[in-house]
């Protein structure tokens, strides 16, 4: 099934205890879709460069089957641009720099070949472009699974909420979770934001794990515990990338099915934290992911007969 | 299997952002004992309480089918207190009061009858307290489960490095791990331990689920999401009662058999936090416990056919 991933495509710098990068590839778009990739073929991607982008990064990109035909490349202005450290606990993070350029006035637009779209996955925007996206479309895809982020419920509530209405997976962490619904409990949190659209709503605790909640079910995926993590950067979009990319893949949007796309996401996303920015995530082999899909079941699986 | 538990019995005043409490029955034996008892009958308690401590306290606690023949009762002096009010994340608290009464003095003696025991459980108290009692038995049981807390790195460190030598499972929470170690990645911490005596070790994350180590294996259990943490107190003790009153009464502590009494252990835990103290752990039925394990399969167990 053909997937459709919006988001951005950007430079980042990393600053971590273990070292520092200088501007690498970096955007919630690139690593959603590196990480699909790995479970499907069919990847359309709308996103937005500055005549910047060295072609080195987009032949990365399309290495990865990924079609850009939807990314606008704005000459003479300047790609998005992060720069971030990392405190010793790796749960939090400065921002040392935020350079929007290319993003200030980005104008998404849907090719007509991209149109017929079966998922569409909306990385962290601002909600009014990523409504835009939705509004493109002639028929309405069979999911949307859609990322933001606090920043967004801070100045652009309505808009946001306008957008979140038209989901049907949200994506979001837990302290943006608890902004959201105004409830600490994240169990109440889950059952307030599902009555705002999404049927589905997944709350992402970094490597305490992943919530997956409905109306009527809740399930739980741990983060693997790793020896080493090395840089964060990208592994919540990792995450999403996997796991819509394995509903695309299986297109089976059931319950039971999004406990292992869940799965496979945050595989997907333990091997991005162990090195810097795409890095690992260029070049995983099949083997690979299938071995640490097995940790995960081993991880958690337990056999209980009751009396 | 005959279990002895060697542990505080206390009084517990209780303030939480739902309510506070009077002095009320507590202690990590308590707490222990009374989770066990839903497992195992032969349960033996050594610990100390001060004449102040009520009749109904003790019926309570015999009525779990627990020895307190191991229960001294200091005449003319009280039982050890302690105050504490948590904040609304639930997850940090301020110690108000402790009032070590009795236990400044405790000098645990091992009955007779309690000799022959299979499993040890020592909650938390003064390494060498601890140690004393292992040193009374006259046979090795066959597993010792050890709890012990951050006050004891700083302040026993030397004892407390002893007496972990001696015991089979260290429970401790992620902080205290990284203490003990000097470790930040919990792999490397468990690593890191795991060379220092136990064969096992537990870590408690709290409301982030648990994780069994041994050298080759690691095994993840959440915590069930609730709607209402109404009071943490008694957590991680009812979790090692639970924990380790699985093991007597199956009487195997192959890693796969701990992994179901983790899960044991946390559903028991479960039911501690939603009301204050001990209330919910009394009286609980067996169908109320199977339903709560059904809710830990629901959450975690997923199905992955690998291609």
């Amino acid at each position: 099934m053909s997937l459709l991933v919006v988001g951005t495509v950007a430079f980042d710098a990393i600053e971590t205890p273990f070292g520092k990068t200088d501007k690498i590839l970096g955007g919630a778009a690139t690593y959603i879709g590196m990480s699909a990739s790995y479970f499907t073929n069919n990847i359309n991607l709308v996103s937005v460069v500055g005549s910047d982008f060295p072609q080195e990064n987009i032949d990365i990109i399309t290495s990865h089957n990924i079609n850009l035909d939807g990314m606008q490349i704005i000459e003479g202005q300047k790609t998005f641009f992060w720069a971030g450290k990392y405190h010793i606990d790796m749960n939090s993070r400065d921002t040392l720099a935020t350079e929007l350029n290319v993003l200030a006035d980005f104008n998404p637009v849907v090719p007509e070949s991209y149109k017929d779209c079966q998922f569409l996955m909306l990385g962290n925007l601002t909600p009014m472009v990523q409504q835009q996206v939705i509004n493109q479309l002639p028929n309405r895809p069979k999911l949307i699974v859609m990322d933001t982020m606090n920043f967004w419920m801070d100045i652009a509530l309505e808009d946001l909420l306008k957008t979140i209405s038209m989901v049907d997976v949200l994506t979001i962490n837990d302290e943006e979770a608890r902004q959201l619904s105004g409830e600490y409990s994240l169990v109440k949190a889950a059952q307030k934001i599902l009555t705002m659209g999404p049927k589905y709503l997944i709350i992402k605790k970094g490597e305490h794990g992943a919530l997956l909640f409905d109306k009527d079910n809740v399930f739980f995926a741990p983060a693997l515990p790793l020896e080493e993590v090395f840089d964060p950067t990208g592994a919540g979009d990792t995450f999403a990338g996997g796991f819509i990319g394995y509903l695309a893949k299986t297109n089976d949007i059931s319950f039971e099915n999004m406990k292992r796309a869940i799965i496979f996401g945050s595989a997907m996303a333990s091997f991005t934290v162990e090195k810097f920015g795409t890095e690992k995530l260029h070049g995983l082999s099949k083997e690979e992911i299938n071995n640490r899909i097995a940790e995960f079941v081993s991880l958690v699986q337990f056999d209980i007969n009751l009396q």
